[in-house]
């Protein structure tokens, strides 16, 4: 069985079909390759099972609505993802990527979709030893979602660059990740993870409504926070509350839960041993 | 002849290869799909010459540089201009865009690129009639760039759905175009032209500083008005200095010189002669 799988999507005729990924499947008019006008999900897939699939299927439909592009087929997104799943070598982790664009510049409108499978990545270093993040300006006012809504914050499109450029910003300065801070001083989320911090007995995450993604690992890990009857909240933080607290984490769908070990270079404390447990009950999860 | 030709340009293997546009001729796994990760730029074709050759060609640099992707070798995007407008159905008015992305991810590190030529739609009646325009927040101060180049403002990238919800949203409030302010409230630049208006016997643009794209065809028209004894000058106003001038253009490679006929659904006054004769000189350019 192969170690990555493709199937195309077309929300028109309701049909899915597997393609080979080494060959091209795009035109150099898809509004995705011209204009990054389309929209994404990637779904961790944890011993075969897709993991806080309703939620993905959820804000793929969300950011979707906030491009103005076709609903996406809920029931064809679905199959689309077990499918390539079920053709897939089958391993511990996986992910799929499910890719929603206007379609082709000049077209008949029809949307261009795809779902991509393949293996994970090892990210037991950065499960383990932490990243080292820098904490960036995003540029935007933490309540821009709200007053400039065309900006698309909480939307997860394929215009990416800007979190690329915020990568090559951090390696720059000798760190592994980033932390985005809004212009006005609030804690937001990294470029591809939601920020999740520990203060005593409870978990706090930055949450929606500061024109960031609405998190699917975060609330995973909160769900395990309230099964170990610790407590969880959404505060609207700045640097000085980061830094103030006991543990942190950048979580996301397929690495996971990544402690934060440093901050600006100023070490940080690392929770190893709720680390761990949290990763093994986010790597094992069915659902 | 044909009225679309395609190039693929291959900067590792110093090649262009003539392609079918209508056939698929990109992965999936292309940075520019999955996460708008590469740059642009769209000349015009006036009978039949590439206009402001050398200004795009530098800014495609730029704007490359910005991203950090390999440099663009100068020599064969200027033949794959050129061999482009060469195979097209002569035509008064066309366009090339040229794209440069870094490539497939997990692949070799080579990018991936490509010329596309068309003929041009008809703008007569924008030149004309003029353009409706909004303002809208960009989210953004105006001294961004300088503070967080990170965010990529000022290059010409592939990460351009803000730039079309953006067109979408003026639609919704009856206008056709759009012009961004700063979130400190400087006249910044439209989604894809850039701002040039007249006080008096002087011209003004924005200019580079604010975050914007350094514009090609603002640059010519600043060239024509000094050829016809207008003053010309960068200046950082405000949607008041705007409000108070007397004519303005949203002006860019392919649309050329639109008037702007109303600012937030209040008219505003066009300049039907001088536009005429600015269209034509733009429209005649041999470089």
């Amino acid at each position: 069985m192969p170690t990555e799988v493709l199937l195309l999507v077309n929300q028109a005729a309701g049909t899915l079909t597997r393609a080979d990924p080494e060959q091209p499947h795009l035109s150099v008019l898809d509004w995705a390759a011209t204009r990054g006008d389309g929209v994404f999900e990637t779904l961790s897939v944890g011993f075969g099972h897709p993991q806080a699939f309703e939620h993905h299927l959820r804000r793929f439909a969300s950011s979707a609505a906030a491009l103005e592009l076709p609903v996406p087929d809920e029931q064809l997104w679905r199959r689309g993802i077990l499918t390539a799943i079920e053709a897939l070598d089958p391993v511990e982790e996986a992910w799929v990527k499910i890719v929603l664009t206007r379609g082709i510049e000049g077209g008949d409108g029809t949307p261009t979709g795809w779902a991509y499978a393949t293996h994970s990545a090892d990210y037991t270093r950065e499960r383990t030893e932490g990243v080292r993040v820098v904490l960036l300006d995003r540029g935007y006012r933490h309540d821009v979602a709200r007053t400039s809504p065309w900006l698309l914050q909480g939307a997860k499109t394929l215009s990416y660059a800007v979190n690329r450029a915020a990568f090559r910003e951090a390696t720059r300065r000798d760190a592994d990740d980033v932390l985005f801070v809004s212009s006005d001083g609030f804690l937001l989320e990294g470029p591809t993870s939601t920020l999740v911090y520990r203060r005593g007995t409870q978990l706090f995450s930055p949450g929606v409504g500061l024109g960031i993604l609405d998190g699917t690992t975060q609330a995973n890990v909160f769900r395990y926070a309230q099964q170990l009857g610790l407590g969880t909240a959404f505060e609207q933080g700045t640097p000085d509350t980061l830094r103030a607290a006991d543990a942190a984490w950048l979580v996301s769908s397929v690495r996971l839960a990544a402690p934060i070990r440093a901050i600006d270079g100023v070490e940080f404390p690392v929770d190893a041993g709720f680390t761990v447990q949290l990763n093994d009950w986010l790597r094992t999860l069915t659902q």
